[in-house]
């Protein structure tokens, strides 16, 4: 059996682990603080478990944006983040001194997404997406069997949806570069600004649920459309509010009307629109098997 | 040199092509009347033109929705199309009783992306969008090097986007399933209805464009932040208004807001959203390309 590291890159913490798969992991969480001290925290628990278990290869899934074009002089970085210190982080550059193994680098949410297709919902499937809605909101998957990357990588929280009905556009958004993009209206962070206080302290029956949920399908319907994916997989803080994804189950299928005509959607919705089934450990499974692809 | 057959099934017309690369291409244009009349039509032309040049292959490129699943009972027919006598017509079986040869069949908008990957504005690309904006809008494309399947096809054209900046909602959209998405706010028709007569009737500096001009650029802000595509292709007979393309470059990068930062979209706009090479062939061409897939 052959074991590898992995880190899910989080801009308020990082989980690294060691093992070959879900049931044998060693994991370590760090706080994320200066590039310097982080990087080292997680290499230092990669060298230690090593005396144990050699690590033959290492997978990144991290927070962005991030260059992943094996071509650019930039392969590997973290660039042009908001997240103070860590603009211009070549990451796969100090993860190399340390150790000479093959790397395999993506988003945060193509890892996720990647590891749900080993070993969680995505199984089996070459068409699918993963959506997190935490503090903000990101996504990514897989088509046609490999994961989305494109010109740089997607970045679906940002796209631009309709205004729920009735909403009177007294919340102008949170998005610095969008004001009302999904991220600007939906995020943990938009629920907080828009709401005076954080969706977990927030009433079941709260209004401001079901404005998410009919932002969140306005969104997924978007992508349904666009991509026409054979499962969506929705993570994240704020999809623990357990009425949630019962309402955007039945509004996606209001919005869509019956358009697409694919039983999956418009007769088994709930198989359809899921929960991860790796709960939270998503994105550092993923990055165990991303780093079991690099050999 | 081998020689294939190609349809582009249109809702108006068939054009079909015998040939084997754009400038060696016989075709013949049908209006498409019942499913009997007008694929009998296709099947002889393409027994005319074998005599000459035996047909190794066809192509279709069909309206739909289209059945594009190998392993369904209805895999190559269009199937709940609203156009009259079309529904769950069996075009592949139609067309096997007369030519028993390899056929390839897909969404006429993928046969246009395919078209314009092998010979117009995505040669080399491996993730790219295709759109057409005419009567309706639908967009089809490539990811990762494979046309875009999955659980159906995409549908890009009826996703939801905000109204323009001031639009009083006076309008409804035409869209009979979604009211106000983006085809029925942006198409053709849309335009038709909304404004009393028909686009190319319209002054270049009549209010509808820039109406036009902002629903296209949140769908196609939409599509590059789920995508990421390394180019969009833009074709259809709304894109004749020639205001209207770098009217969409200019309010592109209004709503991106740099966002996304590849010099790409920042700096050559106009290279990253561009009309076909192949003008209005892309799709007959496209379904020769499908063809010499298919071997």
């Amino acid at each position: 059996m052959k074991f590898y590291g992995g880190i899910e890159a989080g801009g308020t913490k990082f989980i690294c682990a060691v093992g070959s798969k879900p049931d044998n992991l060693k994991k370590l969480v760090i706080p994320t603080t200066s590039p310097d001290e982080t990087i080292a925290g997680a290499l230092d628990f990669f060298k230690k478990q090593s005396l144990n278990m050699p690590i033959f290869a290492i997978g990144i899934g991290s927070f962005g944006p991030v260059d992943l074009d094996k071509n650019s002089s930039t392969y590997g970085y973290i660039t042009s983040t908001p997240k103070a210190n860590w603009e211009m982080t070549n990451f796969i550059g100090a993860i190399k001194k340390s150790f000479d193994v093959p790397i395999s680098f993506d988003t945060d949410v193509n890892a996720a997404a990647f590891g749900e297709h080993k070993w969680g919902a995505a199984q089996g499937l070459s068409t699918f997406i993963y959506l997190t809605i935490g503090t903000g909101i990101g996504g990514g998957g897989m088509i046609n069997g490999s994961l989305m990357h494109g010109l740089l990588h997607p970045e679906m929280g940002h796209i631009m949806i309709p205004r729920k009905i009735g909403d009177k556009k007294s919340y102008s958004g949170n998005c610095p570069y969008h004001s009302d993009c999904f991220e600007g209206l939906a995020s943990g962070a938009a629920i907080q600004n828009r709401w005076g206080k954080p969706g977990e302290n927030l009433d079941p029956d709260h209004p401001a649920w079901s404005y998410e949920a009919e932002y969140i399908s306005y969104a997924l319907v978007n992508y349904i459309l666009t991509i026409s994916p054979q499962r969506i997989i929705i993570g994240g803080g704020v999809m623990k509010q357990k009425q949630l994804l019962p309402a955007v189950h039945t509004k996606v299928k209001q919005i869509l009307n019956k358009y697409i005509r694919s039983s999956i959607i418009t007769e088994h919705i709930e198989d359809y629109i899921v929960l991860p089934a790796l709960n939270d450990a998503s994105g550092v499974i993923g990055a165990i098997a991303l780093a079991e692809k690099a050999i």
